[in-house]
């Protein structure tokens, strides 16, 4: 058994590999002058079960390839199987024609990973679980729920209540909400007319509770920050925040940092870089979840 | 028949559209705030014949991308045909292995542009012919030689001789060398022990010539500037460089302004951005070839 990381989150991959107890496989993937990708196996795969990890976080494009790259260098090595672990899977929110002439990234993505040579796939919080079906080879589907719920239990907070952001969220803060015990509310978010500012209107009773919204990706965090705002209007006593993909693209580190929120819980699926870290943002590894996968 | 951009060369795109006479096809290639690219076509493609105009220069990676989900958006918008017209394809120096464990990038980029979709690949002077052979789909493969020739005939230039810069270029001088009249000459790059400078020797007579070397890529322009200083050492009175594709990455620009050479004569199969352009450097266009091909 192999495992290589990719450039995307070495220190996770380290974690995975020291948490199944074998050193990380030796190779470079690095650039050439002019930007192309070059990935340099430094040592042999031939007839053995090698595992790849990494992200497609930004920059997505880069990672992509570096990934690609690497599956057909271990392809080319006579790997006997390849096994692809995306802690975060990019382009998971183009998984639909939202409108007509829309591509469908997500499945196009699918199709380029298998294309490259991947046996099968590790991933976690897929933001559509119909991107499994994307794939035509074996998917490993893993939920951050578990940890999240394992570090507020540790907490042991009272009044707690589960708060999806989104109707599309239900199912996970419904899974949180079991492991601690709490009911769970809604935001429902309606834009009365075009061109109007949305209103955010709550589902449920969070009056005197300590909220906890739940979300699968954020990313300029500008829900999360007037989910708190509206949780907080609506009488809840404090907000957490939770996720498993922490994208915090644009101005999410200001907007989480000016929002009303005590703490931000994410998971190392994508790593913070060092001007992101902020001390009400806690970070939970992912990798004794992935290496039991593994 | 409709022409789309995307973002690496629009100027070679549009001249390709005003050289066919249709207007270049309504389209948006962007980005969200996390990287991840966006195409939304605003015009319908339905059973149409589509040209998608992309170079795979740097940013390469995402390039490539921008390509890929434009096909992918064409595809699922029913067009007819979807005709890749890829200018300078990146990727083309890893064509084999050249040691063990090696990807073949070449390879794995022709499988990926055509898992998304595309019928039909038109592009010039891949580094290697051999990578028409990793398609399954027809390409067209067009040369820049005549365009370069016809510039040196028009200036009318005497006593030239072309000079291949390596044994891979033979072929491509002796076509030039044919347009231009002129005998031709190699350089023989040999490494007399490892560790120890390339030591340049012609194969041929320079003495009291014109010397134009062409090659099919200049990327950090080293041996192009290794070689005019070995031309002139052996007696050549006149330096001039050419190639399809100028990839001019790091010290290129430096060297090829301090290089001893007149004039450097290039294509637009990759656009020079503004900070890279010398009064020595010529770029013609290849727009009316490839309108042609269309
Ligand atoms: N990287 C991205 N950043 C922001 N929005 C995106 C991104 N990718 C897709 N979208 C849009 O997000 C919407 C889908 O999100 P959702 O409704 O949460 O599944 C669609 O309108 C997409 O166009
Ligand atoms: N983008 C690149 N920049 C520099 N060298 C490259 C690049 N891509 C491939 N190569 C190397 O160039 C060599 C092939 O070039 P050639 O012998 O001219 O076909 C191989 O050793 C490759 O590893």
């Amino acid at each position: 058994l192999h495992v290589f990381s990719c450039n995307s989150n070495p220190v996770l991959a380290r974690q995975i590999a020291d948490h199944i107890g074998v050193p990380l496989g030796d190779a470079v993937v690095g650039k050439f002058s002019d930007g192309e990708i070059h990935v340099r196996l430094d040592e042999s795969v031939r007839g053995s079960d090698v595992y790849v990890i990494q992200s497609t976080c930004n920059p997505v494009n880069q990672h992509l390839m570096e990934l690609l790259v690497m599956v057909d260098a271990l392809k080319r090595a006579s790997a006997r199987t390849i096994n692809v672990v995306i802690p975060y899977y990019g382009y998971a929110r183009q998984d639909r024609k939202t409108r007509a002439r829309d591509p469908i990234t997500s499945k196009l993505v699918a199709n380029l990973i298998e294309t490259a040579g991947a046996d099968r796939i590790i991933t976690m919080d897929l933001h559509a679980t119909q991107i499994q079906g994307f794939f035509d080879i074996p998917v490993d589907h893993l939920l951050g729920v578990p940890i999240l719920g394992e570090y507020f239990q540790q907490k042991a907070l009272d009044d707690v209540v589960v708060v999806s952001p989104d109707h599309g969220g239900v199912i996970r803060a419904r899974k949180l909400a079991e492991r601690l015990g709490s009911p769970i509310a809604i935001i429902d978010k309606r834009r009365p007319e075009p061109n109007v500012a949305e209103v955010m209107n709550i589902v449920g009773d969070v009056r005197g509770k300590r909220a906890i919204i739940i979300d699968d990706i954020i990313d300029t965090a500008g829900t999360i920050s007037l989910a708190a705002n509206a949780l907080l209007d609506y009488g809840a006593k404090e907000v957490y925040a939770c996720c498993t993909h922490p994208v915090f693209s644009g101005p999410a580190v200001e907007r989480i940092r000016d929002a009303r929120i005590k703490e931000m819980v994410i998971t190392n699926t994508i790593p913070l870089s060092e001007e992101k870290q902020l001390d009400k943002i806690r970070v939970l590894s992912v990798a004794p979840l992935i290496g039991e996968a593994i």
